[in-house]
């Protein structure tokens, strides 16, 4: 069985006994469709499971879970569904495949994440990366998404948006619209910068990508334990910000009274700080609710998909 | 006496007699030297000065003042008066210039927007366009600055800022973060969206510039007149936000029983209600500022440096 965690950045295949034991782990470059093409994607994901299926020395791929990025609308699935027909005839596979229509999974990342996350397909995975988005599914095969607009119009509480409103108060305190902050030194340092204004320069000129900026999402974290109380307070919005997206999920697909496990997802998930305080904020609020951190990788996720 | 207000989509440039009567207009394309180059500044400006001269009829022009934007450090200065020099020996003036040295005033955007909407170079200028920024000079002569970070790092209050955030509260009350908002349905409206979602194709693929996003902010201004109160709520920490860079900018200047001029400036400031919000505000922590809309254009603030 082959779970396929296909991303913008790189896919990855893991090939799990019946019992659910991991046989073989491979990667590949990236798999999103939009951006690389059909052929590009399936050679990745070909790559892939090649890997995956390098020390697995008997038996043949009955069954194939696949989560991709963005995935979701009916014309998506087709294209999906067209490439792991052609991935089936591809010589470096032999006479591997076994497929029957029914063991084919297509999901979209965030369905993996949670499955693998949970190790089951129930729950709610609130996932704070670059990006930032809650989902869950229910007993019922009820789901919710909440948040995850992109780092523009939304995706509070994710690493890009901590890194940002760092920077932010940095600069309203260099400006003398706050109070001091050892943000403003910690950046100046980090960014090796004269002064600043050479943000300016460095944020727009040159372009720092989205996912450069969400790194700096340490810096924050750094300030706050040593006590900043701006860098603290920010931590505590993008807290607020995940239970608000959580909130909006559980809440719909789930009886107050009903244990349920939230698996947090995603590097800013790093700073202890963040995730004491929504655990803090959530048992106020969900007392039956239990947070984890991921049982296994959402490629793995993608493989439990396809028995459940 | 000419004026040159040179900015990054355009540049305008006005003919004052002494008396600082207007004697002619002229505009020309855009004169951001670090974007369009040396050459087509100068061709920019030069186009602007001789629409400025076309019904001028007689005289020499004795000074220049001369504002663009990002204008700061020394050697942007050399640059432009080199530029100045070699606009002095274009043949389409013949032999009309008469300038001293000491007739030729060079200072960035937001001195010849205060100059000019104060009429005088002395008071607050708090602007609101697509970008947010206050500047403020004191009779000393000491100037103070305050936000103006660009879009992603700051411009709080902008017309951006406000546009963003309305389509953030709209996403936000379409995946159950927060209540029910008019904005939602303003701008799927306005934008002939299906749903919601297509906002991210809108914004991220097909890649709504800053300026696009700015022009928005008249939606969250009507939501906001028809008493939504999520838009109220948007505009009122607009105003709030500017009042902080205004007060960071005349706090350090003015003595707090010395009467002084704010001047907003920028597309932002037709919410009526922003501006109420603003000018209410000020007065709490400033009884004597008083608040006015621009008495001249910045091309003409640029001529009244020269005279300062």
């Amino acid at each position: 069985m082959l779970g396929v965690d296909g991303g913008g950045t790189k896919t990855a295949c893991v090939a799990i006994a019946p019992s659910g034991e991991i046989l073989g782990r491979g990667e590949g470059g990236p798999s999103n469709y939009q951006s690389v093409g059909v052929e590009a994607a399936e050679a990745a994901i070909a790559h892939a499971i090649s890997g995956a299926l390098a020390g697995v020395f008997e038996g043949r791929i009955g069954a194939i879970g696949l989560g991709l990025a963005g995935v979701g609308r009916s014309r998506d699935l087709e294209v999906i569904r067209a490439s792991v027909d052609r991935l089936q005839q591809r010589p470096e596979f032999g006479d591997r495949w076994q497929l029957s229509p029914d063991k084919i999974a297509i999901a979209h990342d965030c369905a993996i994440a949670l499955t693998g996350g949970v190790g089951a397909n129930v729950g709610v995975a609130t996932i704070a990366g670059t990006g930032a988005i809650a989902y869950g599914r229910n007993r019922h095969g009820a789901t919710r998404r909440s948040s995850g607009w992109g780092y523009l119009l939304g995706d509070e509480g994710s690493a890009y948006w901590i890194a940002l409103a760092g920077l932010r108060a940095a600069v309203r305190a260099e400006d003398g619209r706050s109070p001091a902050t050892a943000l403003t030194e910690a950046f100046r340092q980090h960014l090796e910068l004269d002064n600043l204004q050479s943000l300016i320069e460095l944020v727009y000129r040159r372009g720092l990508t989205v996912k450069e900026i969400a790194a700096h999402a340490a810096i924050v974290d750094r300030c706050a334990r040593n006590g900043d109380a701006i860098a603290l307070d920010i931590l505590d919005r993008a807290a607020d910000e995940l239970l608000l997206a959580t909130r909006a999920v559980f809440a719909p697909l789930f009886n107050p009274d009903e244990p349920f496990e939230v698996v947090t997802i995603g590097g800013a998930w790093k700073s202890q700080i963040l995730r004491d305080r929504f655990c803090q904020n959530l048992h106020q609020i969900a007392p039956f609710a239990s947070v984890i951190w991921p049982r296994h990788e959402p490629a793995y996720g993608a493989a439990l998909l396809v028995l459940s």
